[in-house]
């Protein structure tokens, strides 16, 4: 039997559910369930752009997963099935493939989803990992970027900038600390809050390019101005210990990428029931701004004074 | 407004049907139709590996897409939706970007599909393209490739090793007949074969990586042995000549890639019909061997006779 067809075997088969054939034929088959919406989302992880060369396998194969689930989660959704396209080296050690797959078994764990499909091929130059995710969630439910009406209030979910300052650290040569580490390392999807927003959020995107480019998707879809209040966004213990020494990183707050929270609009009415979503799912949630009238993203200060926001999120193909 | 989101909105965005929402959100919404499957497939393409670097865009975008509906066909399956993702090198042009766009949209008006979502991101090494693509078929009637019985006829669609010839000549450096180039290059997926052979045909595969192995992808997964006769394997006139030329290359009709042909298998009795789905469907078909008991695939003569098939088709991390 050549590599590839053992690697499918031994690392990836475990991990199909009944929808992908025992990864033995052209294609998954699903049944969809009557009366629910398919909400489908796809996400591509290049070595180099998205993560270091040297990264642990089992941490990149939880990380590839949950930033699909955490679309999922913006869109109020359950995961349900995922397909995984995998480019990689010819002389790429099956460790290496074991530690990918023990991280994405632990990832359809936390996110109640199995195996459905996928393609490895190899590749001459870094690995690139494409992972298409298909949640369910009741006919109409699925929560959209464009419903921001102006006077919602504005939520994010966790804390912010954890990741990038963790990054920034670990780019630097240092260690960064571990509760930082592993915000970036070990994202945890919001399914259960997405869940709990069902019916109560009007917008909702994930904050993965950071707050100002992913709240500034749902000021466009909207056709709003999403206007955030500096001093009211959610910081961890360990960042601000982390700002202090590094004043300058502030804007890692607002504009780092990879924090896989939520950023979310609601009617002001409903904010006792909002923290009490969050309080259901077990994050907290923090009001960070009003929905105004106008286009964009405006960051303010306590006085309502716009302050800079510098670089607005990462864009692939330069500026 | 970032070069990434103006590709995305000039090049893509107008690809997109109801379901990706405007390419504007996190994810695609899709409410599937009442009795029917999903079938669902993803294909990945790597630059060096599966296409040249100095292919043409169009041509790589129809072919991208292309090779993901032969499995949809093979499954019988009508397609609906398809998602992309892209990882290319920053400085890659916006003409590279526009071809290839081009070259999809040929595809998804040859298929009748639309684009439902995807990402782009940028990499340091080579192009990477990861389609998944979503057909429906009435419930129950997707071909598997686990249901060929002992005594079922072997067919195959179309022509067997043109493309693997087209490829051999241009890897040599020479310039390939004009048809076995076009054979090469824009493959045609057999959907309408693939529909017409709804409850005639007992298990299917497409030929993407050879004869040899994908049917023994049906012979492993149905439990059976698959003799074909190597006379019988239909063969065009362009490549006849060629192999005329070169006489050793005649491994390319078996074990050559890229055909994107149907092997499929049905019962002796249902001949006739098998034959006048082909004439619906436009395309020729060709009995070429019998289902046996036993394993794996077996190439024989005219007397019956195994003849060696050398090769059994690629495998992207070795042997």
């Amino acid at each position: 039997m050549s590599r590839e067809f053992d690697l499918i075997g031994r690392c990836f088969a475990p991990l199909a559910g009944p929808e992908g054939l025992g990864l033995l034929d052209d294609a998954a088959l699903f049944s969809p369930t009557q009366g629910r919406d398919l909400v489908i989302t796809k996400d591509v992880l290049t070595e180099g752009i998205h993560f270091l060369s040297d990264v642990d396998p089992v941490t990149l194969g939880w990380k590839a997963l949950m930033v699909n689930l955490s679309d999922l989660a913006a869109k109020s959704a359950s995961p349900r099935l995922y397909f995984v396209g995998l480019s990689a080296p010819k002389d790429t050690p099956d460790s290496w493939f074991e530690g990918f797959a023990e991280g994405l078994r632990a990832a359809q764990e936390a996110g109640g989803l199995t195996l459905a499909g996928g393609d490895s091929t190899g590749s001459t130059g870094p690995r690139t990992i494409s992972i298409t995710a298909i949640g369910e969630c009741p006919a109409g439910a699925m929560i959209r970027r464009n419903g921001a009406t102006v006077g919602d209030d504005i939520w994010v979910s966790g804390t912010l900038g954890d990741a990038a300052l963790a990054l920034g650290a670990m780019l630097k040569g240092g260690e960064p600390d571990a509760a930082l580490r592993q915000r970036l390392e070990q994202p945890v999807a919001r399914l259960e809050l997405g869940t709990q927003l069902r019916g109560l959020a009007t917008a909702s995107a994930d904050v993965s390019d950071g707050l100002i480019a992913d709240a500034g998707h749902i000021a466009k879809a909207s056709g709003v101005q999403m206007v955030v209040e500096r001093t009211l966004l959610p910081v961890s213990e360990a960042a601000l210990a982390c700002l202090k020494e590094n004043p300058g990183l502030d804007h890692c707050i607002w504009s780092g990428g990879d924090d896989y929270e939520l950023v979310f609009t609601a009617p002001a009415f409903l904010r006792e029931k909002i923290l009490a979503a969050g309080t259901l799912a077990g994050v907290p949630v923090t009001r960070v701004g009003r929905v105004e009238t106008g286009e964009g993203v405006v960051m303010v200060d306590q006085a309502g004074v716009p302050v800079q926001t510098g670089a607005g999120g990462y864009s692939h193909f330069g500026d």
